[in-house]
């Protein structure tokens, strides 16, 4: 293998060291996310991911500081992989696609929270989701990185979707949109980490209902 | 030490030994839950327990048998003693006191409701919360057992409570009460473990209005 030599895997040489770098970057996205799912965070290792990538750990080490930088950046890309799939885009709050906007706000968010069901659902991203949500859990530094990268930017689509709506007149004009956001997302959330009730589109909707009765217009 | 002995910290074998084992077994639970708190669940033994709390291994095995099963139940104590606290009895589910019911709906809800933000922000309680809730997000067996040894009969209170409200015709008659229960407690635990906002009494208040407004009868 040539990509565990240094120059040969830096990004951005030639068309062909982009390609073999691309092809690392993947492998040790696809090596971290299936060891933490089987082991744990504590017992993956850069060594355990590199070896399981078939890279050298230097190469790792050339692009990310840590573990704990590796096994985010992996689950992030997951995480947009699906979010790609939606259609929308997550992550650096800018410009993005969000949730869809088609003037139906009950529609939107049935759609994303049924999605949202489905990735719960998915072995592919239960493992790690439940591998480093339990190390977030425990690890305050590692806890505040999944929450700024991943968490808030998935509550501010939420609430940007929620912000239009209150500007068309759709939800009661004080309504607390943050609120809303984690009524909408944090029942699912429990759900999925309690396993004793099934998570589906129709629980979705429910909780849905509940929470737009809460906020529709009063007259 | 005699509370290594066997026979000495056997359960209602005399006065003495009585009162000799209620104190090994609450220094059983202390040493459990700062253990656990300290190093995590994996790193938590038996051996360790033992140790720190100045009994023998073999004390513990006669009572428990597993690290899981001493864990869980050290966690339920200490569960009970904050529901004492607040006057109310947990985990049996049968003839319990539950949350109070005043006749004032929204008053009986606040008061548990901010009583769960002052357990979540009280580093007693949550530094084992995190370590247990860590490990029942990985482990399948031991996070079964939480949900139904803790989460659900807690989740149960919040159904009877909304149930005889319900019966009151102060919520709507087709209220979805353990929707509702879910939407109460969920947003409590997801800001704790995303912990980057304030979990506040203001913000215990505001998700009951906003529950509440969702659940009202409507004319």
């Amino acid at each position: 293998m040539t990509t565990d030599k240094p120059d040969a895997a830096r990004p951005g040489k030639t068309p062909d060291a982009s390609r073999r770098s691309e092809r690392s970057r993947r492998a040790i996205f696809d090596a971290a996310l299936a060891l933490v799912s089987e082991t744990g965070y504590a017992k993956t290792t850069v060594e355990g991911i590199a070896a399981r990538a078939g890279v050298g750990k230097q190469t790792i080490y050339r692009w990310w500081p840590s573990k704990a930088a590796v096994l985010l950046d992996a689950f992030l890309d997951l995480a947009a992989q699906a979010n790609e799939a939606l259609g929308r885009d997550v992550g650096d709050g800018e410009g993005d696609a969000g949730i869809p906007d088609t003037g139906d706000l009950a529609a939107d968010l049935r759609y994303v929270l049924r999605a949202t069901v489905d990735e719960l659902n998915d072995p592919k991203y239960d493992g790690p989701t439940r591998a480093l949500a339990a190390e977030g859990l425990v690890s305050p530094d590692f806890g505040a990185q999944m929450t700024e990268l991943l968490m808030e930017p998935q509550l501010a689509h939420y609430v940007r979707r929620l912000e239009a709506a209150r500007e068309d007149g759709d939800i009661a004009p004080d309504a607390d949109v943050r609120i809303a956001a984690e009524l909408l997302t944090a029942p699912l959330a429990q759900r999925w980490q309690y396993r004793d009730r099934p998570l589906t589109h129709a629980y979705a909707d429910a909780v849905l209902t509940h929470v737009l009765r809460g906020l529709s217009p009063r007259p």
